[in-house]
């Protein structure tokens, strides 16, 4: 493996300019158009085998190595965020409105100069690399269901994919075994009453009470009918009926957010919500509606290459802690490749106070320590030609 | 009108004993063998027509003036409770645990002598007058509405009553235009959950929190669903759920009591309580019964005649008070003939700390002072006669 | 009185064009200038004793009769609603934005032309008329408590004044002895929570669910701690806390009206209000800011002068129907008068759909039928001619 | 380990014996004498070293071993439950309506046993054998808390305990890293509210209303103030307030359970517990009282610990399965060993339907295979050698 490593830190300088570059113009989830263009020029200048527009705008490269054997993918995303920039980096983006606030840029330069290492130590990978490049995470229904339609998991054995963290210092490397990142949905109820005159509530049906009874009973879902062993959250954001003080609502609007872990869960969840909606306006003599929309499912890690993932990371220079942590809250539609086939996620730490790397991601301030590239690109790398020699 | 008023004052005394006899001889409603005996040959030996088990254990008798005329019904009630007397008078209840605690004993004695002195003016009166006297008053469903089915009212023009009333100084008489005493209902909920162990709420189906959500959706009704300016009440008395505290109740029993005094409102009342239970069951996917039991409803008196009667009461000897009341919340099935006739119902006051007539109706040491008898029979006295004059 | 009647019914002409000519130049409350201005030349050209910026803006005319006596006041409020009329009456409203939508056109003109007739036949009567001509009306704190401040009401033994009605048919008088209209009052209520990720309610403190419950707690001031035979209003007629769905919001803005007619029930209510709003915020763990600004109190008509004033009516030609109706839920600081002397407030109606007269107030379309105005006028004549010769 | 499996096995026919004769008398806990005094006579036939009435009715026995090391503590319970057994075992409870229900007498079985084993191969023991036999368990506050005051724990360096468990597998062995038994905490609160006639709430503070809203606002504890991440449980087992329908209650009795697994998060509820009913109970005008009752912590398994003892199992004769399970909600007062010092606890299978063994723990048939014992006996055994083989 010290040959990858000392390939890879002599092509650091390369990685960091590439993420630069990526930084300067970044692009929304579906309408990526240079991005893509970019990633794949790269890849064909490699001499990789090269599909673009793949489930959208994504691109899947292939590596062939020199002897048979099975295939590893490796995941980056590439979109950015509507978010107006406020570092002072000289590298600062030049799209007004539009930023890199949560590290794609550096997936992909990752991704790409691994592939470059990679390509060069061809002779010597028992197997082969595909390199997906995937669009879309930010917006939903992101781009890993698309392009896993359209067979970008296609003969993949194994899937391995990594988040930079701002907020891990840099050699920390955070796993979790089993649900890491939650499925988060969301929901909007409008409760249809009966508007009127504030001094005579008789003649109407009064849709702020019957909101707030609502919201009320809807704690029973994860204080009563969620197995206590389990995780779950249901909270309203918002909660709307603004009126002149004397005149009782006509509508009211709630909409909230859903986190769980576990398929059966999240449709326990949504059934219950329904459930109680109905019963409630049946109380309350209203009508309603309702419309739940699934954000991307739970990002579950299976045990076995979890393990094997950390155990490669333990052994990867600069990696100074690899460490179990909580299960975040946040979705990830990475969820759908492990749905597909077996794999690996994990988050590599890239804060560091120096850099002013330590704003949480999507903050105007966002950036991360670039030496976190490095420790990812090492560890997707080693998990690569390791798993590809393991499972001949 | 001094002849009659004169003729009262004579016969006083023998109201005093009539009055005290059935005091010691308490009968519960329904239940009532002795006073209707005691009744109808009062009656008889005053030579009116006499009939005896009308609807049950009623007693009808019919004095015919000398006149042509009208006819007016006067009623008043003769069954007993099951209470202890804890009075010192000499005529006290010689039946354990029964007493003429509301004081239905001085409404018989009044109505008795008051037929001996109209009978003994038979001539002078232009047309007939008939005395009701009601069994199981106190009883759900009452005597009176199986008296009026079986004909007690059959041509009666108009009907006056009045309760004697332990807490109003003798010489006032109150009344009320229109409402003045509410319809009481009872109702049952039972909430069938799925009970089971403390530690996992997601096994069962709560009955404790699905009964708390609806004691707190039905105060909706009141605070939301009913005119405010009606008057209406919904108290729950009763709820049951008694288990271990580490075991989720299977059931849960929920009473209560609703009030209101205009039959739509009745109705309103029980619609939206079963519409809430039904709607609060269905959010909590439990089933339910519930049971609704209608008492009396209100007594509702017309304007026309309770202004009539008003005006008697205000030249009746004795009388020092004819005042408005607010309306009273307990039941009275007074109100079925009211339903049927036109007529007026009062409150004649019957209290004197001199003879310890201070206790409240229903209490182990309730007592009147039996003036109070004497005022209402000249008031019911001269509004028979002053009617039958008036409505020729 | 039929001198007085036929001196009105000569005068109507007049009365219908000062109403037309004050319709077209409506004033807002409290920024009258012009329609103060003409009322006072008017009474100063019948040799009225006048006084003007009385409380501010009102105007104040006394007629001395011709014999001793007693003072009565009529009553007569003169602003305008920042409303854009939509009729197409001729005598349509010449300022943009602002309309007479509430008939206080009609008030003035009616009392202007009556206090003509008076003076016409002011040897006949027996003591003084004040004529309170009085702004704002329609704009807290309204005009009425800054003129009996500034002495209007002072040597005035009686009030009577009188609100034309547009959904009452002409010919028809309204009254109510006790509460006739309610206390109208507002508050805000600002829960301030800590807002936080939709994913991490515990680190929150979620002023949307704490909101619901406080909406839910208030339904039991009227279901449980209002006397039920008393009325009261607690309407919420705005809930806001518009976030994202998966923001927990750190406040939620809580405004709504409170109706009572009596002042011990309007206080237990805004001290029960507090109470609750304390409470749930304790149990809650937030803070809160709470407003409850007092509106007008309820009007309350005493028995006797209003009752004198319905027998008056009965005798007035034109009068058709005089009725006792339910109190009105809405506001009127003719309240403030009845504090301080006794006196009467009515409705006449002025509805008619000859000519489109069917609109309620406040509507951009509101209009009466002006015949209205002459049963008003002989009416308040009629009680003040009759007033003074009862009570010498 | 062949000597000590071998030995347990020729040994397992007294270790059912000894369990046969426990389980024909058992004795409640803190009123055990006979159990007692049969273990310690046992130890001493061994030559242990005895101390007896430990921390009130508890047995230390000590085995020294033939070569210096640390000390092993293994602990047993032996107190029964009131519970009538229904089994047909020809060793059925001897003492009526108590019973061996939770296999506290296989526990005792199983130490005394291995102690005597382990003693017969003292000379190869490097270390010292502490056998614990703790009176009251299944009583709160537990007999540990008095003998680790009473010093039992005094120089153990670890300490090793299990569970036989009627509904795992005979051959199956149950564990969990970290909280493996949940803390279990009991409440009761009692509001004084003011009772009355259901028909004037007004004069009344309802307690069945406010308990309602308590029950209610409980539920946000769970749903929104505990991290999702973590688990907690409130339950209301009991909600009393019975009267009759139309009577407001005075008083509302609510009683119910609390279990959690982290010591701050138990914290957490009891505080946001007080809050809300202190918070209700301002809002609803009413007093109250509440008691927290604490059942044991939870029992936390170390990692290192856990591990060492997984890997032993997995290695014994007769184990056929050892995995990690969810936590049980249930409490055990082993918990306050694993506060002092280090240790492991476990679940041996003991389920056999070929010998009714099928029944949960605290039934009435409730009874085990007890081949668990024996596997139980080696797990334990194996881990005092090789424990202190590893630590010297």
């Amino acid at each position: 493996m010290d040959k990858l490593y000392k390939l890879l830190d002599q092509a650091y300088e390369e990685m960091v300019s590439v993420r630069r570059y990526l930084h300067q113009y970044p692009e929304l989830g579906f309408q990526e158009e240079n991005t893509p263009k970019y990633i794949a020029e790269y890849h064909e200048k490699l001499g990789h085998q090269v599909r673009t527009g793949v489930g959208g705008r994504g691109v899947v490269a292939t590596l062939r190595g020199g002897k048979p054997g099975q295939t590893v993918a490796l995941r980056a995303d590439f979109d950015a965020l509507p978010i107006q920039e406020e570092t002072d980096v000289p590298y600062k983006s030049k799209v007004d409105g539009l930023m890199h606030a949560c590290g794609h840029d550096s997936h992909t330069a990752t991704l790409l100069v691994l592939a470059k290492v990679l390509n060069s130590m061809k002779e010597e990978i028992e197997g082969n690399v595909v390199f997906i490049h995937q669009h879309a995470e930010e917006v939903l229904p992101g781009g890993a269901i698309a392009m896993i339609e359209d067979g970008c998991l296609d003969g993949v054995d194994v899937i391995f994919g990594q988040h930079i963290w701002s907020l891990l210092p840099v050699g920390s490397i955070e796993y979790r075994t089993g649900p890491v990142m939650a499925a988060a949905d969301f929901f909007k109820v409008e409760i249809q009453g009966h508007g009127g005159h504030g001094s005579q509530p008789h003649r109407t049906k009064d849709s702020v009470v019957i909101g707030a009874q609502l919201v009320n009973n809807l704690q029973q879902i994860v204080s009563r009918r969620v197995d206590p062993l389990d995780s779950a959250v249901l909270s309203i954001g918002s909660f709307e009926a603004k009126n002149a003080p004397n005149v009782i609502a006509d509508t009211a609007k709630i909409a909230g957010t859903v986190r769980t872990f576990k398929e059966s869960t999240r449709d326990h969840m949504e059934k219950e919500i329904e459930r109680i909606i109905k019963g409630t306006c049946i109380a309350g003599d209203v009508d309603y509606t309702f419309e739940y929309q699934r954000g991307y499912p739970a990002v579950v890690n299976p045990k076995e290459e979890m393990e094997f993932l950390v155990n490669i990371a333990r052994t990867v220079p600069g990696v100074t802690d690899v460490v179990e942590c909580e299960p975040h809250m946040g979705g990830e539609d990475f969820a759908y490749y492990l749905e597909n086939v077996k794999g690996a996620f994990f988050f590599t730490g890239a804060q560091n106070p120096g850099v002013h790397a330590v704003y949480p991601h999507h903050h105007p301030k966002f950036n991360i320590d670039e030496k976190g590239m490095l420790i990812a690109a090492k560890t997707l790398g080693a998990a690569t030609i390791t798993y590809l020699q393991n499972n001949k």
